[in-house]
């Protein structure tokens, strides 16, 4: 029977027989015997083979390089050396599938650059062997927590013809021959032709749809692919990645701030107790204080405070700043770290001028002023932006054609105010900002599989 | 403090004040009293609120209409009528949001394309609560038997320059403008000024990259929206989707048969278990029989049998076929539909005509045929399709060529075969039909929050 590599770590196998099926990272070979760190990807841990010359094909064992896939069938014994408790000696070690000599992953320190020309070998590393399970382990701390506290998970669609975020800054869909365009009487692009009979795009955001749910089901999530088409290369930058968005009916701007404070702390716990090799790993080689910054966010309690408190902070502060803080406009990054460093503490940022905040949210009773909330948190940035949501509907149209919405391709959405509307909030959470936070990984290409970047979209 | 409907019924709240919040499903007026059917969707089941004439503002409380959201406060009584324990007596009843009169979801029975039409709003319905909580809590079933079973969830990408399934079922994607398209220097569409430099596509299925994280995890899935053109305007068609997509290391057709057994009763077995309501009201209005259906398949014992064994079942059966059953073609679903009939049982159909099969599944030694399974299952026909994939090299290169594969856009996914290749497998499950079968509900658009079919990207 095969057993997993993350079993013989459960409980003591010291003395069983055992058949494990995996990958060398590493072989160090001796006149009369030899070393194999062998990995089968089911923990972050490896597990040494040892095997002597009187093993069959010794010699051809002997040949075995980084990257192979055997089968070894052993014995778990008691390790002499130091850094393991045990090890498996070999007592068959069968060849599955051999690695050619131009194999990139060698056991020795490749760049990351490097490694994202060979995004398909990359997560046989030990570093991606960390940041890819642990977002998984993630990706399903999140499902936990919205589940646990009653929330209906909700697949809103990715195709959509609202383009009330912007246009310019969604992808076109089609399944025209670019060289053989549909055209109108005017010559024009006829996307009446096309198999959605309009112009498609993929979306940006599943707020819009997430709201309809929250009207009917109280509380929902979205957690899905979502796409902009930025031409920046930054570290923060792709045009692929993921989001969660959460929808509440009846939740004032309060009530949002403590689901998203409690759901974060989740995470970040779950993530501590379920990773913990892989956290030391990173805590090691990647972002030192890692830990320390993870247990300090889940004990601390967040701030509370409102934008035009935090603009005199600031400008009080004996900075000299690359942007001048100011009444109405938005704050940088040199502002939002200051910040947290200031209240030693995530921050929570509420009550912006509506002129920097989008349509859909609620006006306060000054006129000036939109119940939104941007989460800050102490080396990751701006984390979360949530709002409460316009519910009224005589509003909502006013703040739409202040903005030149094009309201004919949300009118569904903004009819949800006339059918039972209600206070209620949403905020959303760039899936890969988190993931940037929790491993100290710091270019958003090493958090994704197979990242979409301008001018890459390579494997 | 606010209480969820879902609360009252997990314990007993005889004799408590609570405060309630949600919406009108229907009003019943006496003269000295009412009875509103109230619901917030934390639950399937609604409440009793009965209001006498003494609470404030009667009069226009009795003038509240299906739809309007309301802020209750009352106190929890055992109930004197039949069909339920308790109800809430009101003793304030506050309106959040009005109803208009043309609000559709009024409470009598629509029809279902009436509720396609509606779509934001056809949640709040008795079946769409059922169904869109049932896919709430069958998604979190997959993840809780994948996680639970140690498979790392992969996020591949959805935009994609690999063809290999064929570009003309894949959507294109771009940033140009329609009206000025970019041409080279013959005239023709100049991808490379586009975005990423090339022609890009939403992909159809995460497959080759999820290999590629199952050679270095053992064992991965994928769970993301899936793309198909198709202009196909049937009741199991859908432009957008959600798959499932395990891969598993060092597994072969046994192995995966008995993963995609045990995960299906798992899910079925969770549905049953979490959705008790829901899974009741779909048995009476929707589909007769649901429930024997789904525990019949718990306790079942799935069936392995050959392709080369079923056609001389089909061609022996006393059934005049529309198609006639013939060795080296795909079945037909009047043949799936005998076959499950014939064992009354799931039934797994391994090891298909190679050329019937896509390039990627292993070769068996005969040379005619491939490692792959299809599910049949008693009323929902093929729900899961797999195989082992080719882990050899030149094999896998020749099946390209013979298949007239472009090898170029893949090349990354072939090579993982020259580093330590080894057996492995890997299938993938159509997300709404097992929600079809789940549900009883027919359509792939009732299973959808906001479905995508040729001529319909509404909402």
């Amino acid at each position: 029977m095969v057993i997993d590599v993350k079993k013989l770590y459960e409980k003591d196998h010291v003395g069983k027989e055992v058949i494990l099926q995996g990958w060398i990272r590493s072989h160090r070979k001796q006149k009369e015997f030899g070393f194999i760190d062998f990995y089968d990807g089911t923990c972050f841990k490896s597990i040494q083979i040892i095997y002597e010359s009187d093993i069959d094909d010794f010699e051809d064992i002997q040949k075995l390089k980084a990257g192979c896939s055997l089968t070894i069938e052993g014995v778990v014994v008691e390790s002499p050396g130091a850094g393991q408790a045990f090890e498996v000696k070999a007592k068959k070690i069968t060849l599955e599938g051999d690695s050619l000599e131009d194999y990139p992953i060698q056991p020795k320190r490749h760049t990351r650059e490097f490694l994202r020309e060979v995004a398909h070998l990359r997560p046989r590393t030990n570093l991606f062997q960390a940041v890819f399970r642990i977002r998984s382990v993630v990706a399903m701390a999140i499902h936990e927590y919205f589940q646990n506290n009653g929330f209906v998970y909700v697949h809103t669609p990715l195709l959509t013809t609202s383009d009330c975020e912007g246009s310019d800054q969604m992808f076109k869909v089609t399944t025209v021959d670019f060289d053989k365009l549909p055209k109108d009487e005017n010559g024009k692009f006829d996307a009446s032709k096309d198999l959605f009979g309009k112009q498609v795009y993929i979306t940006g955001t599943g707020q819009l749809h997430g709201e309809a749910f929250a009207m009917a089901f109280k509380k929902i999530y979205t957690f899905g692919p979502t796409f902009r088409t930025e031409k920046s290369n930054t570290k923060t930058h792709a045009n692929e990645f993921w989001m969660i968005e959460p929808e509440i009916a009846f939740c004032d701007l309060e009530g949002l701030m403590d689901i998203e404070e409690e759901m974060l702390k989740y995470v970040v716990k779950q993530v501590i107790d379920k990773c913990p090799k892989e956290m030391q790993f990173l805590d090691k080689f990647v972002e030192n204080g890692l830990l320390d910054k993870l247990n300090k966010l889940v004990s601390s309690n967040f701030v509370r405070i409102n934008y035009e408190d935090v603009i005199p902070i600031l400008k009080k502060a004996a900075v000299k700043w690359d942007f001048e803080p100011e009444f109405g406009e938005d704050i940088a990054k040199e502002h939002e770290k200051y910040i947290t460093e200031y209240f030693d503490a995530p921050v929570f940022i509420t009550n912006w001028p509506k002129e920097i905040k989008p349509f859909y949210m609620k006006l306060n009773p000054d006129g000036k002023t939109v119940a939104s909330v941007d989460l800050q948190v102490p080396g990751a940035g701006e984390l979360m932006g949530g709002s409460q949501r316009e519910e009224d509907f005589n509003k909502l149209v006013k703040r739409c054609d202040e903005m030149n919405i094009d309201k004919s391709s949300i009118d569904w959405f903004i009819n949800l105010r006339k059918y039972g509307t209600c206070v209620h909030s949403g905020f959303g959470m760039g899936f890969e900002r988190l993931l940037i936070y929790l491993t100290g990984v710091e270019n958003i290409r090493d958090v994704i599989p197979f990242p979409r970047t301008p001018n890459n979209c390579d494997f």
